[in-house]
C-alpha cells in the first residue's frame, strides 16, 4: 500500500485548503504545525474560532464587524454620523481608521459588482445603504450629507462606484470618490500608464 | 476613539497569525473569511483542528504521524524493514511516497541540525535512529542494513547528513546519501553553480 496521512490529520489538511490562499501544501504545513510542532496552539486556534465564530456578527447599522447590535463607531457620538464611507470589506475600515484622516461613519458592502463572475450589486449590502439615505419617515430633512466611495481602484472597485453614484444621485446627496493618483513615495518612472493618466486628471491647484 | 476589530476577531486574528508564513494581513483576510464569508467551514475548521489534535500521534518506531501505536508503513510485512529512509518531516514520507521508488521504511528526524539557530542533533529524533541501529540485545545479526540520508539538499539538510553519516559509520550499517543533480527537465543553462557542480561530481556510467 502506499502511505497517506491518518484520517483526521488528512481532514484537518482539508478543511485548510478551503481558505482563502491556502494551497495542499500550505495546509499540510500548518496542519504538521499545529499537530506536532505545537500542539497548545491547536488547542486555542481551535477554541479562538469557535468564540470568534459564536460572539462576531455584522454591525444592524454599517454591517461592520461587531459583537454587539451595533457597532463602536455607529454608537459613538463622537463621529460625524452625516458622512458615510463605503467599503467593500470590514478591513477598510480599519485601513482608513489607521490612517487618522476620516471622522465619519462607515457602511461595508461585504462584496463589489462584478458582472465577469456573476455578482450583482443585490448580492451586496448596497440596497441596506439606500436604506440608510432614505428621508426619515416625518419629512424631516435628510440626514446624510455625502457618500464617500472608498472601493477599490480596481475594475470592480471603479464599477461598484459608479454604480452607486448613479443610484444615489437622485437621493440629493453629495457623492465623492476617494482620489486616485501617485501613492505617496511613489516615482513618476515606476508608475503604471493608468495610475498616471489618473494621477494627472485629477490634479489640483496648489500654492 | 480609533476603531478596532471585536475582541473575539481580535483573538482569532493574534492566534492565526502565529501560524508559520501567515502574517497580519493574512490572518485578518482569513478571519474575515471564517466569520462572514463561511461561518459554517469555521464550525468544521475548528473541530477538524480539535479532533486531529487529540487523535494524531507520532509512531512509536518511526516519528511518522499516525493514530496508532505504531505507523502503517512501519506495521507493513510487505515494506523492507532492513533498509530506513532518514527524512526532516512526515510531508517528505508522503513525497517519496507519491514517487513509488521505495520500499523500505522510515524515520522521521522533525528537525535539521542548524548550528545558526542553535538547533543541535539533540532536538531531533537522532538518537531514536541511533537506539533503532543497535544490534538487537541477544547478540543476533543486526537487522538494518542500509540508512538512507533523505534531508533536503540545503545546507542544514547536508549537515545533518553529514553529522548523521559519521554517527552510523561505527556502527557497520551502509549509509547512503539521495543523489544531487540536475532536476528532471532541468535545462543546464538556468541550473545555478552548486547544482552543476553536484551534478558533475555524481555522475555516472551508462550504456
Amino acid at each position: 500500500m502506499v502511505a497517506s496521512y491518518p484520517p483526521a490529520m488528512r481532514r484537518l489538511v482539508n478543511e485548510l485548503s478551503k481558505l482563502p490562499s491556502i494551497g495542499e501544501k500550505s495546509a499540510v504545513r500548518l496542519a504538521y504545525h499545529l499537530l506536532v510542532r505545537d500542539p497548545s496552539e491547536a488547542k486555542q486556534l481551535s477554541e479562538a474560532i469557535r468564540e470568534a465564530r459564536e460572539r462576531t456578527r455584522l454591525c444592524a447599522v454599517c454591517f461592520g464587524l461587531t459583537e454587539d447590535e451595533r457597532c463602536s463607531l455607529c454608537t459613538d457620538h463622537g463621529r460625524d454620523q452625516t458622512i458615510i464611507c463605503v467599503v467593500e470589506k470590514p478591513s477598510d475600515i480599519f485601513a482608513i481608521e489607521r490612517s487618522g484622516g476620516y471622522r465619519g461613519v462607515y457602511h461595508v458592502l461585504h462584496g463589489l459588482w462584478s458582472p465577469l463572475r456573476g455578482v450583482g450589486p443585490e448580492s451586496t449590502k448596497l440596497g441596506a445603504l439606500i436604506d440608510r439615505l432614505q428621508p426619515s419617515p416625518g419629512g424631516a430633512p435628510n440626514h446624510v450629507r455625502e457618500v464617500v466611495l472608498a472601493t477599490g481602484a480596481t475594475v470592480e472597485g471603479d464599477a461598484t462606484a459608479l454604480y452607486i453614484a448613479r443610484t444615489v444621485a437622485p437621493l440629493g446627496i453629495a457623492v465623492t470618490r476617494i482620489a486616485q493618483g501617485l501613492p505617496k513615495g511613489g516615482e513618476l518612472e515606476f508608475a503604471d500608464e493608468l495610475t498616471l493618466t489618473h494621477a494627472i486628471e485629477g490634479r489640483r491647484s496648489i500654492g
